[in-house]
């Protein structure tokens, strides 16, 4: 099963047309992009202690129906693409008892050195967290 | 020439990256869409009490070169279309002394009823407003 | 025992010192506020549309010690004054294993109508949700 | 005269209340104090880089009466306390033709070392900046 992060809607993230502010969807994707790496054994913080980083190189986003105040948010993460210099999450963002997501959107990340954000071959300089990710995009494929 | 707005990076807006956080410029985006309009003599909320809003339908955003805390920040605005129902902004981000984007984006807007978020067709229901949008995008088109 | 909401620490939380943003507690204390009043049954939702918003008056906060990135965050909240026209909740926020809060704060609140942002008097006006945040301080009063 | 830093309310920063939700205040006092170092010739960066921090140690905020989205911000920033290991910024927020303050309040600051968040001594180890402190409060005083 993919990846799920469940959150609740908070009033500072409403703006005055009374739903989600657009803005917030990438912080949510971020927070499900964290569970996900977290589930699998090797967090954000290991990722950059280990020198590497992934910044993003592309973020889209799209707004079907809008969440309000305090509802419950699942966002469901999918590793959609990965190779030795890029990738890619999909996100898909629900409300209760929702069959179709409000919400969807990618983001795209290119490995970079912490030292000094050059481009990262994750293939040759990190081989076993390239293998993690390829086996995640494996088992998110038959869930799409 | 396209309308420019000036920004200063914000402290909050950084991350532990050292960089603003990609999430921050959906932001700076909507504060030039606001000076956008502004400039054109119809503000956000003069549409908004006409009855209109334009929720976001989609977004994108690419990362291409990071801006740090206290940079001066100047995002160039167009409309790249405009229809009865949708109204699209492109948006580049320089830095100072920039002769390229640092980042770039564009938002798609629908045109929907304040009252009950149904859509609404600008051409018929609003067309001074209608009007004015196809003279910026000619304007514009010419800058881009 | 006195309510408890538990939060993970989201990276754009973060900013370039590494640590969490001084704004982002208010935002905590928010959350924590808003399970406090749904655990009592009584939603922000609610309260609004019965008439009634809190709005801030004034807000204080102490930090002793910092959070970073993925920490999970436990936000105690406690109803410290309560009266006719002014509600005060406390908090304290800790790390896992901490058995001193790193950060703790206040929020007074006014009671106003929604209308028309006027002052209110819960006693006389809504006297079932007075009693309720009544009894609340009682109880909370025996865990400080 | 004491520093003064314009800014304009963004829709992001509006909450369903349809106001400028609270948290967004001490965002604002950031940005003043940000100008405020600036304008003295000492960014926070140049501070950081001179291996100093000043990190929040209390934050107090008094809302009187609400902004709304496009309002013009001015955000009057005076040094109210400074001394070997302490700062004290006091802010006051205006809108256009105020002459009273919508919303005052304060932050609390302590010098520490950036390399490992020990407390710092100004004055002992950073006596120009320390100086330049005192100056910028003895002609705040005058004003206040």
């Amino acid at each position: 099963m993919p990846s799920e992060t469940k959150l609740r809607v908070r009033y500072a993230e409403t703006d005055k047309m009374g739903i989600v502010h657009h803005a917030v969807y990438p912080v949510w994707f971020e927070a499900a992009r964290g569970d996900y790496v977290r589930k699998e054994g090797i967090g954000y913080d290991a990722i950059e202690a280990s020198g590497f980083m992934i910044p993003l190189h592309d973020l889209t986003c799209t707004y079907l129906k809008p969440f309000v105040y305090e509802e419950e948010v699942t966002v469901v993460t999918r590793i959609v693409k990965t190779n030795a210099v890029r990738l890619v999450f999909a996100y898909e963002v629900y409300g209760e008892g929702d069959t179709l997501p409000r919400v969807m959107g990618t983001t795209t990340h290119a490995w970079v050195h912490t030292s000094d954000f050059r481009m990262a071959n994750l293939k040759k300089e990190y081989p076993k967290l390239y293998s993690l990710l390829q086996a995640c995009y494996e088992r998110d494929k038959d869930y799409s």
